[in-house]
C-alpha cells in the first residue's frame, strides 16, 4: 500500500474522530465533568488520539524516504507527542485543526471568504475549550465559565481586547498569543481577498481594451491571408 | 403580479417603513419611554413590522419556484420570526439594516469609501441602540446611558477597545461580536479599497506603454495595407 | 484677481499662520498658562483665526459661481464660524490640518509612507492637545499632563486601547473619536500602500515577458518591411 | 582596502557580535543580576558595544565621499552614540535590530512571510527585555517578571491591548510606541504579503488568455514567413 492511497483511505476516519474528538473535549470541559462521565470522556479521548498516533506511525512506515519524511513532519511529531505530557495536553486540540486543515486543501478564491469564517469559527471554539481548561481550575482567574471564555475569545481574535477577563495561567497566555496571531492572519487574509475582489472588479471594466487588442490581431491575421490569396492567385 | 414586479414597487415603502421603525426604536431607547408614549411607539414599531411579516409572506407566494425560495431565503425568515420571541427583540434592528442594504446595490469603487462610511455609521447607531435596549435593565450593567453606548460602540468598531465600557448581558454581548466582526469586516473594506486605488494610480502611469503595443499594432496593419496596396498595382 | 491666483498667494502665509497658531495653542495648553502669557497666546490665536476668516471671505468674493461655492464649500464655512462658539474652540485645530493637507498634494506612491507619517505625527500630536485641553478642567478626568495625553493618543491611534487612560468628557470623547477613525485610514493606507508595492514587485519579475510581446510585434514589423523591400525589387 | 570589502568582511563577525551582545543583554535582564555577574556582563556588552563603535569609524573613514556618508547615516551615529548617555541604554537594542537586519536584504515575496515572522519575534524579543529594563526598578510598575513583559509585548505588538500590564515611565512608553508602530506595520505586512499572493493566483488562471496572445502573434509571424517562401519561388 503507498502512502498516498492510505491518506486518501484515512480521509474520513480522521476527520471522523477529529469531530469525536472535539466533543468529548468540549462536552468534558462546558460541563465541567467528575467521576464516571469524566472517566468515560476521557477514554474516547484517548481511543481517538491513539488514532491520530497509529496514523502517524503507518505514515512514516509507509513514506518513500522514511528519514526525509521524519525530518520534515517534526512538527507532526511534536503535536502527536508532546500532549501525552499532562501540561501539554490542550496541544493536542492544534490536530485536530491540523486534520481539519486538510480537508479544505485549495480553495480558490471565491470560497475563500466561506473558509475563513470556518476557520475563524473553529478557532474561537477551540481557543475557548483549550483557555476554560487551564484557567477554571487557577486561584483568582477570571475565565471560569464558557460563556466567559467565548466572549473573551471574541474579544481576542477580533483584536479588541476590552480586558474584562484576560488569562492569568502560561498555558492561558499561550493559547492566548495562538489566538491574537490567528485573529491578525484572519483579518489579514480578511483584507487581502477583499482587495482582490476589488482589484479584478475594477480591471473587468478595462477587459474590452483587452479583447480590442485580440481583435486587432485577428484582423491582422485576416489581412495577411487575403494577401496571401492574393498573390496565390 | 410577478415576484420581480413586487420587489421594485415595494422597495421605496420597505425603506419608509424601515425609517420609521428605526425612529421609533430610536426614540423609545433613547428617552426610556414609559406608559402611553411607550405604547405608541411599541405600536409605530409593531406596525412597520407586519409590513416586513407581509413582505416575506407575498415574496413567498409570488416566487416561481416556491419550495426552493423557501430553502434559500431561511435567514429572511428567521429575522422576520425570531424577534417575536421577546428576547431576540433587537434582531429587528438586522431586518432594518438588511433592507436598507438592498438600496445600495452594486455600488462602483468610486463610491465604495461613501457606501463604507454610511455603513459604519448606521452599524455604530443601531449597535448602540440594541445594547442600551440590552443592558440597561441588567443589575450592575456599565452601559446606561445613549452617550455611553455610543462611545462604547464607536472604540468597539474601530478595535480599540479600552474596556471603560463593556456589556455584561448575554444579549450585549451578542451585539457586541456582531459589531466586532463588522468592524473588522469594515477596516478591512477601507483597505482594501485604498490598495484597488493604489495599484491603479500606479499602473495609469505604464498605460503609456499599453498604448504603444495598440499603436504598434496599428502600424503593422498600415503596414500590410499598404503592401496589399502595392501588390494590388 | 483671480480665485485661483488668491490661493497660489495665500499658500505659504496661511501655512505660517497655521504653525504660529498650533505653536501658540501647543504652548497655551502644554505650559496650562493663566494671567498675561495666557492673554498673548489668546491674541496670537485670534490673529491668526481671522487670518483664515479673511481667507475664506476673499475667496467667496473672488469665486467664480459665488452661490455654487457656497454650497460646496460648507465644510470650509463650519470650520471657519463654528470654533466661534466657545465649546468648539477645539475645531479650530481641524482648520490647521486641512490648510496643512493643501500642501501635501498628489504625492506619489513613493512618497506615500513619509506622507503617511507626517499625517500620522501631526494627528497625534494635534489630538493631543485637543484632549488635554478639554478634558483637565473635568472633575476626575484621567488625561491631565501632556506626556499622558501623547501616551493616549499613540495607544488610540494605533488600536492598541489598554485603557489605563479614556477621555470623560463630551469634546474629549468626539476627539477621540476622529483619532480612532484616522488611525484606522492611516493603517489601512500603510497596508495598501504596501501591497500596491510588492505586488508591483512580483509583477516585475514578469517585465522579461511584457517586453517579448513588443520584441514580438517589432520582430513582425522587420519582417513586413523585409517582404515589403524584396517586393519593391 | 575599500568600505564595500570591509562591509562584506565584517557582516559574521557584526552578526555574532549582535547575538553575544543580545544574550548577555537577555541573561543580565531575565536574571536581575547583581554584583560580580552583572558586572561579566556589562563588559560584555561594552566590548561588543565597543565593536560597533569601531565599525561606524572604519567605515566613515573608508566611505569615498566622507562629508556626504557622514550625513547620509546620521541615524546610524544617533544609534552608536546615543547610548553611552545611561538613559538612553536601552536604544542600544535598536542597533542589534539594524545589524541584525542587514542579512535580511532583498528578500523574495516567497520568503517574505518567514521574514515577517522572524522580524515581529526578534522585536517582541527584544521590547520585552527592554521594557523589563527600565520599569523593573520604577515604583509602582506592573511589568515586574520577563513572562509578564512578553505577555504584554504580545498583546501589544498584535492591537488587541488588554490593559492588565502597562508601562508607568517615559522610557516604557517609548519602547511601547515603538512596538506598537512596529506591530501595525508588521500586520499591514502580513495583509499586503497575502494580498498579493492572492491576487496573483487569480492572475494565473487567466494566463492561457495571455499565453493565447504570443501564441497569435507566433501564428502570424509563420503567416508572413510562409508569404514570404512563397513570394520568393
Amino acid at each position: 500500500m503507498t502512502q498516498e492511497r492510505w491518506q486518501r483511505l484515512t480521509e474520513w476516519p480522521l476527520i471522523a474522530a477529529s469531530v469525536l474528538f472535539l466533543l468529548a473535549y468540549a462536552w468534558e470541559v462546558i460541563a465541567d465533568l467528575h467521576g464516571p462521565a469524566l472517566a468515560a470522556c476521557e477514554t474516547l479521548i484517548a481511543v481517538t488520539w491513539s488514532v491520530f498516533v497509529l496514523d502517524y506511525i503507518v505514515n512514516l512506515v509507509l513514506a518513500p524516504q522514511r528519514g526525509r519524511w521524519f525530518w520534515t513532519h517534526l512538527f507532526d511529531l511534536a503535536i502527536v507527542v508532546l500532549p501525552m505530557l499532562r501540561p501539554l495536553r490542550v496541544l493536542r486540540l492544534v490536530t485536530i485543526l491540523a486534520i481539519l486543515q486538510r480537508t479544505a486543501g485549495n480553495a480558490i478564491r471565491g470560497r475563500l471568504l466561506l473558509y475563513v469564517a470556518c476557520a475563524a469559527s473553529l478557532l474561537v471554539f477551540v481557543a475557548s475549550l483549550a483557555v476554560l481548561d487551564v484557567e477554571r481550575p487557577a486561584p483568582g482567574a477570571h475565565i471560569t465559565t464558557f460563556g466567559d471564555a467565548l466572549w473573551w475569545a471574541f474579544e481576542t481574535v477580533t483584536t479588541v481586547g476590552y480586558g474584562d477577563f484576560t488569562p492569568i495561567t502560561l498555558e492561558g497566555r499561550f493559547i492566548a498569543v495562538g489566538l491574537m496571531i490567528g485573529g491578525v492572519s484572519l483579518i489579514g487574509l480578511i483584507t487581502a481577498t477583499l482587495a482582490s475582489w476589488i482589484v479584478e472588479r475594477v480591471a473587468e471594466r478595462d477587459e474590452s481594451q483587452d479583447a480590442a487588442t485580440v481583435a486587432h490581431i485577428q484582423a491582422l491575421e485576416a489581412k495577411i491571408e487575403a494577401l496571401t490569396d492574393a498573390l496565390g492567385r
